[in-house]
C-alpha cells in the first residue's frame, strides 16, 4: 500500500509554476505572434526574439517539451493550438488573460497565505479600494483587462450563442459587457437578434472598437451605466459572464433582483460562470477562480450551481436550471 | 481539424500557478503536519490555522478538489501521500523543496523573462555574486536549502541505494552532501559499505545531526572542504547528486577530473540529475529545471544523458551508461 504512493503529484504541482511562467513568459513576448510569421532556426529565434544565448535553448526546448511549441530538423514553430489561440494577429487570440496573469496575477497570488489569513485582496486596491476604479482609471491597464476577459469567456461565449433557445427572443442585453465578445458571438450566430452592452461609460470605446470590428454596428449598441446605481437596460434576456463571482452575496442579490425588474415577463436571465461542483470536491478551477476572487476583490467568491439556483429563487425567477457550457464553465438559466 | 483544437491546455498551463500557489501555501502553513495529529471540520481547521472565514473554506476545498486533502462527512484529513511526504514530523516528509519553492523561488521566478533576456541569475546573487555564498552566510535559509535539497533526491537517493551493484566496493563519498540524504540511503540499505560527506565546512553541523538520527555515526563520516579548491576525499565510488547541473561546462569537467583522480582503478563515478531526454523533447521538467539554474546560478545547466557521457569520457572514464532512477531523475555510471 505504501509503496504505492508517490511524491510525484505533491512535486510536480508544487513545482507547476515553473511551466506557467515559462508560457506567461513566452506570451509577454509575443513569440508566438512572432512564429506565426514565419518559423525559425535557434539562431533565428534568439535574434528575433532578444533572448539571451545561455537561456534560449532550454526556453525553446522546454515550451517544445509542454507542447507549445513543435521543433523539426532544427527549426522552430508554433504548435496547432498555440498558432490559433497565442497568435496576436488572428481574431482567435485568447493570450489578453495570460497577459494579464503575467502582468498581474503571477505576482499578486505570491501574497496567497496573507490573503487566505486576512480575507483580503492583495491586488493594486490593497488597503480596501474598489478594485475596479484602480483599473478603470488606467486606460492601458483597463484595455489589457477588458481583452483579458474576451480571452477566458471566448469559449462560453459562443456555446451560450448556441445552447440557448434564442429563437423565442429578439432582443439581449449583456451586463458588464467588457470588450462585447458574449454579445457578439450572441448575435453574429443568431442574426435576428438585437444587442446591448452595458458597463460602466470609459469601457464604450473599447465596445465600439470591437463591434466595428466584428461588423455589427446596426444590431449591437452600448449603454454606460453602473449597476449599483442605475436600473438595468430592457431586454428579452439579460446575461452577467463571469459578473456575479466578482461581488458579495448581496450583491449578487441585488443584481438578480434587478434583471428580474428590468426582464418583460416571459424574459430570462442566464448567469455564467466556472461553477463550483455542488459537492465542492471535484471542480479545482472554480475553487481556485474563488480565490482569485479572494486576491482581486473584497467581497466577491465563485459558488456552486445549487447555490446560483437559490438565489435566482430568492430573487422571483422559476424554472432555473444548470447546463454545462465548455472547459470549467456552465451556465445558470432562469425564467420570470 | 480546427475544431478538435481547444485553448484549455493553455489556459490550464498559463493558471497552473493557482494550484501550485495553493498548495505551497499549504505547506508553508504547516497545514499537513497539522492535519496529521488529528482531522477536524472547517470550524476546527479554520480556528487551529488562523484562517480567515471568507477563505477558509474555498482553500480546503481546494486542496480537496486538487487531491491533496479529503473531506467526508465535513472532515478534513489528509490523503495518503499528504499524509506520509507533508508531516513534518515523519521521515518521509519531503515539503523542505515546497517551502523553498514558497520562499524563494515562486517570486524569483517572476523575473524569467528578465533571466531569459539577460541570461543573469534573479535571486538574492542578483548582480553577479556565487549564489551559495548568499545562501551559506545566512544559517537559517541554509538550513532550508539542505533540508529542501533532501526532499527532492529522497526518491532518487533510494533508487541509487539498490541500483548500484554496491556488492562490489566498500567505501563510498557524496560530493556535495547537503543534509547526508544519498550517504543515508545508500549506508542504511548495504549495511557493509563506510560512507563519506563532503561539504563546505558551514554544512557541518547539519549533516551530523541527520547521520546521527538515523543511527549511522559509526560507518559514516564528514569531511569539509570545497570542490574548487580541494581534492576530492578518495572512495570506492564518488557519487555527485543534483550537482553537476548547478555549474558551467569548465566546472563540470573539472569535477569529473577531480572524481577521476581521486578513485581507484575499478572506482566508479556515480552523477544524477533530471537528465534532459537527448533528443530534448520529452522531458519537460529536466529543461525547467535548466530554466531554474538559469534563474539561481550565473552558470548552470541541466543535460542530456548523452552530453553527461561525453563529458565523462573527455575526464577518462569508461564503461558509461545512462540508467533511469525514478520521476525525473536519471543517473550516468562510469568507471575508471
Amino acid at each position: 500500500m505504501i509503496s504505492a504512493i508517490t511524491p510525484d503529484r505533491i512535486l510536480q504541482t508544487g513545482l507547476a509554476f515553473w511551466s506557467s511562467k515559462t508560457l506567461l513568459t513566452a506570451v509577454e513576448m509575443e513569440l508566438f505572434t512572432e512564429l506565426a510569421k514565419h518559423p525559425g532556426d535557434l539562431a533565428n529565434v534568439q535574434g528575433r526574439m532578444g533572448l539571451h544565448p545561455r537561456a534560449a535553448r532550454d526556453f525553446l526546448d522546454a515550451l517544445v517539451a509542454l507542447g507549445f511549441l513543435q521543433r523539426q530538423e532544427g527549426i522552430y514553430s508554433n504548435s496547432p493550438e498555440t498558432d490559433l489561440f497565442l497568435d496576436k494577429a488572428k481574431p482567435s487570440y485568447i493570450g489578453g488573460i495570460l497577459a494579464m496573469a503575467n502582468h498581474r496575477l503571477f505576482r499578486y497570488w505570491g501574497d496567497l497565505t496573507t490573503a487566505v489569513r486576512t480575507g483580503e485582496p492583495q491586488n493594486e486596491s490593497k488597503g480596501g479600494h474598489d478594485p475596479f476604479t484602480a483599473l478603470y482609471a488606467d486606460p492601458a491597464k483597463l484595455r489589457e483587462f477588458l481583452r483579458a476577459m474576451s480571452g477566458v469567456s471566448r469559449g462560453a461565449n459562443m456555446a451560450i450563442a448556441k445552447k440557448v433557445p434564442w429563437s423565442g427572443y429578439r432582443t439581449c442585453a449583456d451586463i458588464g459587457t467588457a470588450q462585447g465578445d458574449l454579445v457578439t458571438q450572441i448575435t453574429l450566430a443568431n442574426p435576428h437578434l438585437a444587442g446591448i452592452g452595458f458597463d460602466l461609460p470609459e469601457v464604450g470605446p473599447v465596445f465600439e472598437e470591437y463591434i466595428t470590428a466584428n461588423g455589427l454596428t446596426e444590431r449591437v449598441s452600448f449603454i454606460g451605466g453602473s449597476f449599483f446605481t442605475d436600473e438595468l437596460p430592457s431586454a428579452d434576456v439579460l446575461l452577467f459572464g463571469h459578473i456575479l463571482h466578482d461581488w458579495d452575496l448581496d450583491t449578487k442579490l441585488m443584481l438578480l433582483r434587478k434583471a428580474h425588474a428590468a426582464l418583460p415577463p416571459g424574459g430570462a436571465v442566464v448567469v455564467y460562470d466556472s461553477l463550483i461542483d455542488d459537492d465542492r470536491k471535484e471542480n479545482a478551477f472554480g475553487l481556485l477562480m474563488s480565490l482569485n476572487m479572494l486576491i482581486e476583490t473584497p467581497g466577491g467568491f465563485d459558488y456552486t450551481g445549487a447555490d446560483c439556483v437559490g438565489w435566482m429563487q430568492q430573487a422571483g425567477f422559476k424554472d432555473c436550471r444548470v447546463e454545462h457550457l465548455v472547459g470549467p464553465d456552465s451556465m445558470v438559466v432562469g425564467i420570470k
